[in-house]
């Protein structure tokens, strides 16, 4: 059967169908507006739960055939663990030993760690992954070997599709740090402590069924209840569900390379001077060596000239901790913690607060926090003279990163992209992207080391720099010089086959990822 | 049109319609099972709303306007205030003044302060109100005045009437202590402080327009978001939402009756002696002078056996957060403040947490607080031979109280209802309560100051007290002992119109309440 194609609003072509499901195709930022009602999940009874709050069951097997797991169902996990997660790889190794086919494994995002589901979707366990695929389950989709299509969503956009019901997830399995016999859980302390579990809220509020697996269970009440007990069916207690040394992990130190130090001194000097850092301002900062570093930068700027920032989103770690506790910043809204003074600071401080893609991301609520702020700082694998940007693929057409927050971040009052020029001898500003996952009319400054291009929409930006000694450019400028040094980049060859469809923080689709032919 | 009735399993004669909607009868205790779906209120997108957050507009009218108030609408307020509200009397004088009518006003309670709601109530522009009617409105309710039936609900009730779409809210007024422009707010902080909000959270959740009106509006992130504004569509500034001084109220000091401390040493005696008081048990605590008192006893018997509660729930008081402060109470699991001691302790102490009628009370859930107590205090106007008590009506038939979480609380491990024995010489314990608010099957224990009488299905609390000097005697012999004093009490004479249902936790309808013959 050929697969029909329509042209999205960024020139993309877009099938008309994903797994056997009908494809919206992105219209233009802002621009769908959804018809329908909140996901309804049918209604329980108290009287069909144990009265004393009790709702531990043996094993995590017991959990998976009480909750009626069977063929074809979605099953949801968190990443909270990052890629120190234990729990993952062991639902779809009872899956499978139990002989279930054909599920949807709906992750917020999957890691090297889980490299052994791909066991699972040559056997039949799964059919496909809708969530992203880090490292090597992208590397086996991209080479066509997945039956489903993967489809990537933002967080924000996994809230949206849960909440609006385009995801029903038959069985949420969320892996607690810290939980309590009625459901009641938090990421906050226990062995395996990784700060919140904002990500498994929507699970937590729309799944038919809940299981909360831990190892640290604690005499009811579990305080604070990031997850609250009274969704939950099952709790599974447990020897391990996550490696510590590998939960808290990542780029959390400040790079040292001089190059990109420049990058992050010279996007703090572009804030500073375009008056976007000012008294009671706010900003999102990354967990990059980079971000790290302008976030730093952001501090010395701030500490001169005498003025606090009023919130930063975003991961949580050590400097902005530091920042927090000195009086910088007056609030952390906390999305993910990447090391353990993000974590202790989230305990113990009450001006650091965890969200969720609810709070800050979901696109189909009464506004989120993310277009409240006035500056974001993103990365990007590729940037287009449009200002469209990718940050799912590499050049080579492998699908190798999640989306995570960053398509929702781009609802920012200001968005900056500090990129190099060029990667291993590869310009990143190019004619198109390989993947679009941002439309260039959200992003606003590419900041490189060798120049930084406002987008033209921005006449605001524009003029702000007049007079300054900022290397302004234009994006063409900035991409000859990179074709100057490297050469015209080639084109990636693709397959015919969609590998994967790239959602929108509304639900559309606004880029497709094809087969790399090897 | 002659309205038809139905036996419910009470014995009770329902009719088989209110309002217009078709009632289910009460069926038993976690007999009624729900079929249907959560309600699912229409999804809107980011798109819609003001991207810098901002959702402030001019005053209340310009709220109700833009939230497209018209006839027949339901509009929703909150009891947080208790008798110092100042907001929901003006809703209704402006919807008064721009005609609108037939209005269905939600309360999650009334109170004394909304008298002036009687006028709207006569001009037309409010056609009943749905939620408990304490005190002058609950009077004018019992004379026949008001068009429609009342509907009163517990706050769990209450809850899963909105959750299950029983209800369902066109304009949610959330007066709020403290808020920022994006509405999120709280009860923590500000003039009109009172703790927490969570009677609004079903309203913020599912009502199609969500309005926030506070005298306290900060700028974003308004910390900690009891209420999220995700879920708001507009913020109205006002110059007070409350009077402090009736805000905080009610009996909020320990009796000093010597009858009723009598009562309340009995009581606690009674938890002692059959092992109820244990390390680690948990309490309910209410907030009258007897409870208050109940409190202290239990206070004096931890520190004497050196033990400690896990936890206590209800309304939170002076002497409840000093016992949280001794270390008495491991945590406060909070509903509703009652002084400023509680929300100076929520606001401060991590282990002083506030709950919501979803936490505690829902009974479409899976699972909640309410049936984990080991043991909770409450209080009743009546009781009857077969344990059923009564909350909302007195014995002249007059609906004067609303339910509160007095239903919900029912599912406690241990229930006992410390009353005297008679009120003005009227005996509290009769054959037949004039209400049943609660069944016989779930009241374990009546504690008067002439004996105590256990519930006979509790062969367990039966057993316990044997060889103890504690004066257990039947409820017939309790009756009769009162009906030696004071008499038999005269039938109650209403008549034919049912001004009032009395809704179980479950949505079923378990009484009513007719008219009074003056």
């Amino acid at each position: 059967m050929a697969t029909k194609f329509t042209k999205n609003a960024v020139g993309r072509m877009i099938p008309t169908e994903i797994n056997g499901k009908p494809v919206i195709p992105f219209q233009g930022v802002g621009k769908y507006k959804p018809t329908g009602r909140r996901y309804a999940p049918p209604l329980v009874s108290c009287a069909d739960y144990p009265a004393d709050g009790d709702k531990r069951v043996a094993n995590l097997k017991t959990a998976l055939v009480e909750a009626g797991l069977k063929d074809g169902m979605t099953i949801s996990t968190h990443h909270h663990f990052r890629n120190g997660d234990l729990i993952a790889n062991q639902i779809f190794e009872i899956a499978s030993e139990l002989g279930v086919k054909d599920l949807i494994w709906f992750p917020s995002a999957s890691f090297p760690c889980h490299e052994p589901i791909i066991e699972y979707l040559k056997d039949g366990t799964i059919h496909h992954i809708e969530g992203s695929m880090n490292g090597p389950l992208g590397r086996f989709a991209s080479q066509g070997k997945m039956r489903g299509t993967g489809v990537l969503r933002s967080h924000g956009g996994r809230y949206q599709a849960v909440q609006d019901g385009d995801v029903v997830i038959d069985i949420a399995v969320i892996a607690a740090p810290t939980a309590d016999p009625f459901g009641n859980a938090n990421g906050l302390s226990g062995p395996s402590a990784c700060g919140l579990l904002g990500f498994a809220l929507a699970d937590s509020q729309y799944a038919h069924k809940v299981i909360v697996v831990s190892d640290n269970v604690v005499p009811f009440p579990c305080i604070p209840w990031q997850i609250q007990g009274n969704y939950v069916d099952y709790v599974v207690e447990v020897e391990q569900v996550g490696i510590p040394e590998k939960i808290i992990s990542g780029t959390t130190r400040i790079t040292k390379s001089p190059d990109r130090l420049f990058l992050a001194e010279l996007t703090a000097k572009f804030c500073d001077v375009t008056g976007i850092i000012h008294d009671g301002f706010s900003f999102q900062a990354g967990a990059g060596g980079t971000s790290l570093a302008i976030g730093n930068y952001f501090g010395e700027i701030m500490r001169e000239k005498g003025i606090k920032a009023r919130f930063a989103r975003g991961g949580s770690n050590k400097y902005l901790v530091d920042m927090l506790e000195e009086g910088l910043v007056e609030y952390i809204l906390d999305g993910q913690t990447f090391d353990l003074d993000g974590v202790r600071s989230m305990r113990e401080n009450p001006r650091h607060v965890d969200t969720s893609p609810f709070t800050s991301y979901n696109y189909h609520e009464k506004g989120n926090f993310a277009s409240i702020l006035d500056v974001v700082i993103l990365g990007a694998t590729e940037v287009d003279v449009n200002f469209n940007a990718n940050v799912v693929t590499h050049s080579d057409g492998y699908l190798l990163h999640g989306i995570g927050g960053w398509q929702n971040c781009l609802a920012g009052k200001n968005v900056i992209l500090p990129i190099p020029l060029f990667r291993n001898r590869i310009p990143i500003i190019r004619d198109e992207v390989t993947t679009i996952c941002g439309p260039g009319e959200l992003i606003d400054v590419i900041v490189t080391e060798r120049g930084i291009a406002i987008n033209p929409r921005r006449t605001d930006l524009l003029e702000a720099v007049k007079g300054s000694d900022l290397p302004i450019k234009t994006i063409e400028e900035l991409k000859a010089e990179a074709e100057r040094i490297c050469g015209k980049p080639a084109l990636v060859e693709t397959g015919e086959k969609v590998i994967a469809a790239i959602k929108w923080v509304d639900g559309t689709v606004i880029d497709v990822v094809r087969e790399v032919k090897e």
